[in-house]
């Protein structure tokens, strides 16, 4: 088999070994006679697996017992509504910093459900970037302040936290586990898994017990952050095959180690960041101070080249290369799982593309 | 690898040729160079596996076009709440028909949400039963009515329907596509995939169109059926692998065929009812028009006989027999995928058990 690069932006390219294992296992989970998809939630094997995944990211995370760590559904879309139906109540005031695209679609669903200030927005800049943290107006006594630690689709990404005097929640879909962070500085962070984590279907939520306590009890169970914390993330099914592979996902990452991950994500990214600089053909569309590491963004000088770029890369194996629908260019997304072999095969492509075409 | 016979009521036991096949193609889908988990779900292959899912359901529920089909997260639990909240508006009343466990949870959710008349309650009633077509008490102008097709726990199952003036609104999860039902009944059902349609970590939905259109612009997006019926359950990344794994296990069940299915459904459980009813030893609990073709529920004459048989079971090769931790007991779940052979060996197995401590 010719294992393809995948640049997709998620559900995303997972470490192959783990994929090994889950497929050598499938059929007969560790002798039990079936499937880790056919076993009760409840019972003995499932529950080490469940524990395991807490773990692991207890670990990589370094987290405190003040934090608790969740395993839910419905994605980053559905923490969008739940943070504030948890922690918006009626009269105060929550502060969203629009850095783009996703940032602005929390916002969206936050208005629905109570008051929003806007803290900073630069969705609309280009090229794209995140606020300075000396843009940053806060609202006296607001209720949280929500941030978006990555911007997929734009390419721009925080590289330091601004602290904050109200609690600090975090969508970090997609750059969680790609670097170490304080999450003392954070109240809650929450991820789609699809990313860095494993595969879509289960949803990372992190957060400070002492704030779950405090939201409203008339909030339906399923929406409120303390049943999951009071239940370990087993009040109802979970979806046990998608925190399987996130805790097989973790262990490899728990073996690579948190910082060796971090300075070969950044190796990635500045091998893509140093073709584009180095070409007049490539332009990067994130100011460089905050370019990500994660999904790396650029244009050509045409829509048909662009064209062109994604449609003859994906023939040479890298696929996936299109620029998220909503801006056009081309995204190369590079999380965790991605080969620094496919990174330098991209800048070879780039360059005699470039030969090509320019 | 010896196969279990797995009697577990939820995550359940799949159809070995589904795993195989999954297992088959776990690591490179259908020559992409990747996982199906690593695809983007807006890409041609996932689409295919999303399409042939909705269309299997269509098929098999014989689904008209004024329904729309959905692949939600969260399970029946998240849907206790979604019901309400997109059909149960200021002022208005839903009528409840308490038959359980299951059918009070709902209720429970809904009380959050709006005003709630209980239709008929039988849940604490030993043997345990659904009620009767005339204990039901509508109210008039109803927004509409909850029912609860078959209580896992307490193995009482509807054999048929209440016809109502509101729209009818199902929880069929521990039931769905068992048995030919005519939808046209119903305004929705719901089912969490994991007993009859695949793994945890998808809900189905199927609803009248017009019924969702209804519902309040501000309810936030991820909790507005009309979100996902515009959106043909892609608004958000979908659990993707749960999905595949969905559309192959419904494959499987339009190869067998649903009124076959129906059939052998009736014969297992015929079988078991008979084992139970033709010795002086094992009590049935669930009366016997009630009596369900997916949980059979019975005692033993004490709690420590039961706690043998199930242990017993076990070492012979029949797994998760015991009973709900709230009703104790023995419970033997025999969904679709669950084989005759197994049915037939556990009538063996109490015939045995009860010679040696009958």
């Amino acid at each position: 088999m010719a294992r393809a690069f995948n640049f997709c932006a998620g559900p995303a390219v997972l470490p192959l070994e783990v994929l090994q294992e889950a497929q050598a296992e499938l059929v007969d989970y560790q002798g039990a006679g079936m499937s880790i998809m056919e076993m009760s939630h409840r019972g003995k094997q499932y529950d080490a697996v469940h524990r395991e995944a807490v773990a692991n990211i207890r670990e990589l995370l370094n987290l405190t017992d003040d934090y608790a760590v969740l395993f839910l559904q419905g994605g980053a879309s559905l923490q969008f509504a739940m943070a504030p139906m948890n922690f918006l109540p009626a009269g105060a005031t929550a502060d969203y910093i629009n850095s783009g695209h996703w940032a602005s679609a929390a916002v969206k669903q936050a208005r629905l459900l109570g008051n929003v200030n806007i803290a900073a927005d630069c969705e609309k800049d280009i090229p794209t970037r995140v606020p300075e943290l000396s843009e940053l107006h806060f609202t006296p006594g607001a209720a949280y302040v929500h941030i978006t630690s990555n911007e997929t689709i734009s390419g721009a990404q925080w590289k330091v936290f601004p602290k904050t005097q109200a609690p600090l929640i975090c969508d970090m879909s997609s750059d969680i586990l790609s670097r170490p962070i304080d999450v003392q500085n954070f109240a809650m962070l929450y991820a789609g898994a699809q990313k860095n984590l494993g595969p879509s279907g289960v949803t990372l939520v992190v957060l400070r017990k002492d704030l779950a306590e405090k939201a409203a009890k008339t909030i339906p169970a399923m929406l409120r952050y303390q049943t999951h914390i009071e239940n370990d993330s087993l009040y109802n099914t979970p979806p046990c095959f998608s925190v399987y592979i996130l805790a097989l996902t973790m262990r490899w990452l728990k073996r690579f180690g948190l910082e060796n991950m971090f300075r070969r994500n950044r190796e990635k990214a500045a091998l893509l960041y140093a073709a584009i600089d180095g070409s007049g053909f490539y332009r990067g569309t994130a100011k460089k101070e905050c370019r990500s590491d994660m999904n790396v963004t650029f244009r050509l000088p045409t829509v048909e080249l662009e064209e062109r770029f994604c449609a003859e890369a994906s023939k040479a194996g890298m696929s996936q290369l299109k620029g998220h629908r909503v801006v056009g260019g081309v995204r190369a997304s590079i999380y965790n799982a991605f080969p620094v072999e496919g990174v330098q095969a991209l800048v070879a492509f780039m360059r005699e593309f470039e030969k090509r075409n320019g």
